[in-house]
């Protein structure tokens, strides 16, 4: 009975947590871990002590019934004024599906949109969960990405040009804003030349905005939800990273516009939420509160920002002093992600470097291919210095010990 | 661009919450509804005290990060101990999967073990999300089911038959116990033929246990766990029913052997999870509680399960004084699922009637047509005896006056 699992499930992996069960193992016989792999705030920045109350609060008071399947209204409201008051952008609670993390919408709509052998554009490196989902539902890539020879920018004409040659059936387009894994914060500009060309090819326009307050280093953000006025678009968003509550697993599939194609989408994605009953009630109410409450939020954000930035430039200008390896300063998210210099080292492949260092530095960090990117790594960048040094200069070494 | 979606998003819909939205519609104009629909305990007996208590202390603990994909270890741990304890049945907690809730269980399972066209054999009437899940992933179902002119047994030789004659892939066997939404509690001595059928036909056994504690009217429970040792099962289970929980959104995919199949499945479902990094965290620490705390969780399900016996009683004994309808004794679970006599009454169809007591009685109830059993309308016997009797009522007197 072993051939027993579906052809698909064999795109059933996450690189980032692909090494989880050697460095439990490696905890086990008690060796210490530095672990760079998982974004996660919460891990060294507690979450603010005014959500944990709410969530406290929701519990004593007993709300821990499943609750609506599309979210709390309080949640949803919450989220449509987050919209209104950052950007500008009005519509009521009834554009907004809470899920369980973005992880859970990211199922959600490519199973929704996804027929066998469809296509979608997701830039390359991506988060890799999108890859996942997409292949799952039976999708497939469309070739495009960020140029890393100039900052990770993206070339709108080679975008063009790879739609054109795509062939088939191309669903949607997903932008992550700022990225994860380089950090790019995307402009007014580009933005507006990406909803331009979806709208051109008939795509759905998807925007990943789960980072966007953590913007930095002079960036500026701006949201789909300013430049797609008036053409169907999906933004995905959450508490994980803005809000310091990556466990509570509470995202949002926003869909602001009142087309038929945005109603249709709406429709849709409460269809699909219903069949898992809902969220987690309490968390949910904690979230209202957590959105609700701009003065503690802003106070919050703004101190973990800076924290974040600190913490960034102080691992880039770090890795930059490592002569086998260069990297691209990020304006946003929390990651560092440096191109190897593969024939400077003796390893074949960014895997390779990986469980290396695993092995002989116990530092757990992720490979760039897992993201679509080759002959890369992915720092997670947001315990303090003295962790962060602590971990870089053992790769520095590690890299020293097997320079080629 | 509104034909944009999938072919199979059209089976991504919940009976069970299919009406909602005109709930609320009558509830925001001030009409009062009895929902009748969702199997939620929580609403109207209060989550045990300790089980509140240790979430909040995991709250108050820092425990907000994103947790160990598969759990935390104390949780895993403490379902494994549960099923020594209950069942004699000894595994360790790498045994154990910790999903949100079954319904992202049901997810999982399906896209690992289905291919299109692949089938499942799952007993009619069957918990609708069973069949969603399986069709989404391209599967089908083997026609066979419980005998309601028996007390909603099981005939095994009808099941021979018909997986004899189904044709095709089939991956798995799905049993319920007790059965959602008839209330049967299968006998061991079926069980033990369904295990040498599914043995015989190189079928996956799988078995959704979430209401094995919730049993009465003298009936007694048997897990899959006690009669299939030694070849490859897989046990759905969760904190939802039993320790009234079902906001936490924390369920459990347990596979005890340790064949080579059994470990490849807990491999390939600790491959799915990881996709989705972690379950809500907090709770889990609260679960982990839940049920290594044995002393309390046994006071509070006694306490529970006798309420639960003296409604369910209640309500059928009701529904029998109906007669336009007619109904089997529930032993486990918490719904009533009479037949209805359309030849009596002035409706075509469960559906009809389900749309038409919104309506005129506003009372919410799910159709027998959403559990693959048309001609049928399922209760939910969890709210205390005055609200069952006011339901009930309307129900009586909805039908007298839509009388064939």
């Amino acid at each position: 009975m072993i051939d027993i699992f579906s052809k698909r499930s064999a795109f059933a992996t996450n690189p980032i947590r692909e090494e989880d069960t050697a460095a439990e193992h490696l905890e086990r016989e008690g060796t210490h871990v530095i672990r760079l792999n998982t974004g996660d705030p919460a891990v060294y920045m507690p979450t603010p002590r005014y959500i944990i109350d709410a969530y406290v609060r929701a519990l004593q008071e007993g709300r821990t019934s499943y609750s609506r399947s599309e979210g709390i209204v309080a949640l949803a409201d919450a989220v449509a004024h987050r919209y209104s008051r950052m950007y500008g952008v009005d519509f009521g609670g009834d554009a907004v599906v809470v899920t369980q993390g973005i992880s859970e919408g990211l199922g959600i709509i490519n199973s929704a949109l996804i027929d066998e052998g469809d296509r979608a554009c997701i830039f390359r490196p991506y988060y890799p969960a999108y890859m996942t989902n997409l292949r799952l539902a039976g999708g497939e890539t469309v070739r495009c990405g960020y140029n890393e020879d100039s900052g990770w920018s993206i070339d709108t004409d080679e975008v063009e040009k790879a739609l054109g040659q795509a062939g088939g059936v191309i669903k949607y387009m997903l932008i992550t804003n700022p990225n994860n894994p380089t950090g790019t914060v995307l402009g007014r500009d580009v933005l507006s030349e990406l909803v331009d060309i979806a709208n051109d090819h008939e795509l759905l326009i998807m925007s990943d905005e789960i980072y966007d307050e953590i913007v930095f280093n002079g960036a500026s953000f701006t949201s789909i939800a300013q430049l797609a006025r008036g053409v169907p678009h999906v933004i995905l968003n959450g508490v994980s990273k803005n809000f310091d509550a990556t466990g509570f697993r509470i995202g949002f599939i926003v869909v602001p516009e009142q087309d038929e194609t945005s109603l249709a989408l709406r429709q849709k994605f409460l269809d699909y939420v219903r069949v898992r009953l809902s969220a987690n009630t309490p968390a949910e109410y904690a979230c209202a509160e957590a959105l609700n409450n701009v003065a503690e939020h802003t106070r919050a954000t703004k101190a973990m920002v800076a924290e974040i930035q600190d913490r960034v430039n102080y691992s880039v200008d770090l890795l930059e002093e490592n002569e086998y390896m260069s990297v691209v300063r990020p304006e946003g998210a929390f990651y560092a992600f440096p191109r190897l210099d593969l024939s400077s080292l003796a390893f074949q492949s960014d895997t390779e470097f990986v469980r290396g260092l695993l092995d002989e530095e116990h530092v757990q960090i992720t490979r760039g291919s897992g993201f679509g990117e080759p002959s890369h790594i992915r720092l997670v960048c947001l315990p303090p210095k003295e962790i962060l040094g602590d971990a870089i200069n053992r790769i520095n070494s590690f890299c020293s010990r097997h320079a080629r």
